[in-house]
């Protein structure tokens, strides 16, 4: 359906209703993603305070045919929240729905709005001496809406899941103005069709949440964590089996780290305490989250030595205070940084079976290789097959030098990917980067299934047009 | 759309694709269900042997706007996999796709076929070292095609989540005949909608599941068990708490049992073993699965110290073998039978959230009171704040002699259910036994968007008419 721009006129028929408060002059940080790959083109800013007002919102927007995109913290990578084209949007904030609405202790359920920030939420949590354990690099600037908008993962997915497993229910604004009040604190509930999980991750494009019902989880009583040098990617997967033998659950992060990452910390970022003498071309951060009457460092030990015995692990670091914590946790968190500072041609957001990804780490290095004398820093979320997979020109090189070549090298690493059965985007959502992907590589009956809801829940196609699907 | 039956004229129709293997004489099993509330009216039976046997199957009612009912177990509760009226339908078994397609140690995940029936899945991951959780009373006999499609539950649901926790991804032939290729072996995969979690629950509404790719869990090192009498529902709810202070999410199971629930088996079932010489009027079973270096009952003692120090516990029972494990699991896996032997004026699977539990329970006595001298049998899965809640005759009676009030007694559990933000199916489904509770209850914005779901997907209305939604 034809879509008209958020102009005067439609301003003037938001004031009428709304008032003059609402609305905002475009600054500058609505227009703009991290990777400036989008910049938006303007559009009138609304910053509802309820979701009332989301809703008669987006309801003058449907009855006008004038485009909505939703906007959370902004952190997202790839530019779901910004429009680039089309008629200019009413870009909808959440910023001043940022109320945490309720906490459960006793059910371990807090009730937040979507435009509280997750750090507000985590320590929202915590002072209620629990856990909400979404966690990742952009978490003092994200929002709980946004990170369920696109699903969310971070560091914490191996043992607690993504974004959507850490929902219960949803208050959401439809397409047609409607407010599906959803905010159950039910643990089971089977009454009809998953809507909820249908929002989570649907990036903004069949409806605004405006709150969620969130799980907390006991805090770990011990936190054990250890850096270790691995034989190989395999070794790597052996150690993580033998810990969970070991362990259970108990393993919440279990990031592989390559020694390109670290050459990049000591080039650019050469404050970050380094964990080894002479960085391994392989090692692992892991962390376990223990229960009552487990000693950290017993069993990480117990874990090292037995791992040793099988020769899966050379050096290692085992923190043995919160500030050798904060240090280790540091060489993982500031790779991402080192990345963007070195600058590389073309990053990936990819997962592959876990039991691939070495063979997927030899054949993409050759696959890269074949495009040029890259270099590869390939890291992150080993434990749920999740590999950031991120090329660099070679050193003395500006990844401009390498413009023309980003799209090839990129396909070359998304056909691997497609071969190897995996997503081209496990954690960071489709946005507006990655539709021609979707189409290249989606299954066309799920697709074709996508766009038949898509067009029963947002029939003028109002909602974030031009994400995930193409228009 | 009209929808015609399934004659004579179709089955030739299907026999001319498909051969003469494919369609058998429709025997009463697949016209019964376990309460016998739904009758089905008769209809073709296919059995199918591949996927694409489904699909060409599917294609053809589609075409001739018949009617599809798929069958999984028939051990549903709500009347899912019966067509009681309306022309007569293409019942679809999955009985003949019950292969355990693959299995992957490595990545914890095993992919099994629809019919490939609950206890064997178990099985086949147990000889795989791993634990396959979804645990219920039908595990004998129900299909995994189905409890996915019905979001089974069961006692380990606190733990590991229910089915749709335990999918990772689904081959579903959709309304139309189309094969969605999506079983996925990846923990994390972002781009675009979560038709997964909308086909799981969907109750065969929105398509046909033919094979999926489940989640596998280290097996606990030890296990735990115990029944302990409570002095009440709140002191229950805080021995959980408590408890998971103590393990954090090592309690894989935690069941309330009433007093009702022990004196029927008495009744009915007396060679069940009860844990207690006076059976308490409240008591729970509650089951750890730990890992290595933590003794199971050094952790339920310690739980039961810490417990009878703030007066929540009275007498207490910890299984010191496998055999008295057993027993303490049939005092509450028999319970369910001995309510069938004793018989219901009108039973509920029900949840509201945990920390209102208490006083529902208080609230529910009274509104059943006033319906008249019933006996009420409330026990179920606690920690997930669904209980069965199941309303008896006074001793002596018949449930016949109360059939008039069944109706009025729903109604009024329903009621108070509704009141306290609960759902009048936790974890059985809709079915065609609760449309009509869904209209009465359900969020009418949620119900236009599956309305529009269903429209979108499912144009013609063939798949299992009549369940989820009313005609």
């Amino acid at each position: 359906m034809t879509l008209y721009p958020a102009d005067d006129r439609f301003a003037e028929a938001v004031r009428a209703q709304l008032g003059d408060d609402v609305l905002r002059p475009v600054s500058e940080r609505y227009l703009e993603e991290p990777r400036q790959r989008f910049v938006g083109q303007g559009g009138l800013l609304a910053l509802p305070k309820t979701v009332e007002e989301v809703s008669a919102l987006v309801r003058l927007a449907a009855d006008a045919c004038v485009p909505v995109v939703p906007y959370g913290g902004g952190t997202g990578l790839v530019g779901g929240q910004v429009a680039p084209d089309g008629p200019t949007p009413l870009i909808i904030s959440l910023d001043r729905m940022s109320a945490i609405r309720a906490i459960y202790p006793t059910e371990n359920i807090l009730v937040a709005e979507a435009g509280a920030i997750l750090a507000d939420v985590q320590a929202a949590a915590e002072d209620a001496e629990r856990l909400f354990p979404l966690s990742l690099a952009a978490q003092g600037s994200c929002r709980i809406g946004g990170n369920l908008a696109t699903n969310a993962g971070g560091v914490n997915v191996l043992r607690y899941g993504n974004a959507r497993d850490l929902c219960l229910g949803l208050e959401v604004v439809l397409p047609s103005g409607d407010i599906w009040h959803g905010l159950s604190r039910l643990r089971k509930d089977n009454t009809g069709y998953d809507l909820r999980n249908l929002m989570i991750g649907s990036e903004g494009t069949l409806g605004i949440i405006t709150a969620a019902a969130l799980k907390l989880f006991p805090q770990p009583k011990g936190v054990g964590t250890a850096m270790l040098e691995v034989a190989s990617p395999e070794a790597a997967i052996d150690l993580l089996s033998l810990a969970r033998d070991q362990v259970g659950e108990a393993i919440s992060t279990f990031e592989l780290i390559h020694r390109q990452g670290l050459q990049f910390l000591t080039e650019v970022l050469p404050d970050i305490r380094q964990p080894f003498a002479k960085p391994p071309e392989w090692s692992v951060l892991i962390e376990l989250g223990l229960s009552a009457g487990q000693d950290p460092s017993d069993m990480l030990e117990a874990i090292y030595v037995a791992a040793e015995e099988r020769g899966l692990v050379g050096d290692a670091v085992i923190a043995q205070s919160e500030a050798q914590r904060a240090e280790l946790w540091a060489v993982r968190e500031q790779i991402p940084e080192a990345n963007r500072l070195v600058g590389s041609v073309s990053s990936h957001d990819i997962s592959v079976p876990i039991s691939r990804i070495p063979e997927f780490i030899q054949r993409g290095a050759r696959v890269v290789a074949k495009q040029g004398p890259f270099r590869v820093n390939c890291f992150g979320h080993l434990g749920d097959g999740n590999l950031h997979y991120n090329v660099f020109p070679p050193a003395g090189h500006d990844k401009a030098e390498f413009d023309a070549q980003r799209s090839a090298v990129k396909r070359a690493v998304h056909d691997l990917v497609h071969e190897f059965e995996g997503s081209v985007s496990a954690e960071h959502g489709v946005g507006r980067l990655k539709t021609d992907d979707l189409e290249d590589y989606g299954d066309p009956v799920r697709l074709q299934a996508m766009r038949a809801i898509k067009m029963a829940l947002d029939p003028k196609g109002i909602m974030n047009p031009g994400a995930v699907l193409k228009n």
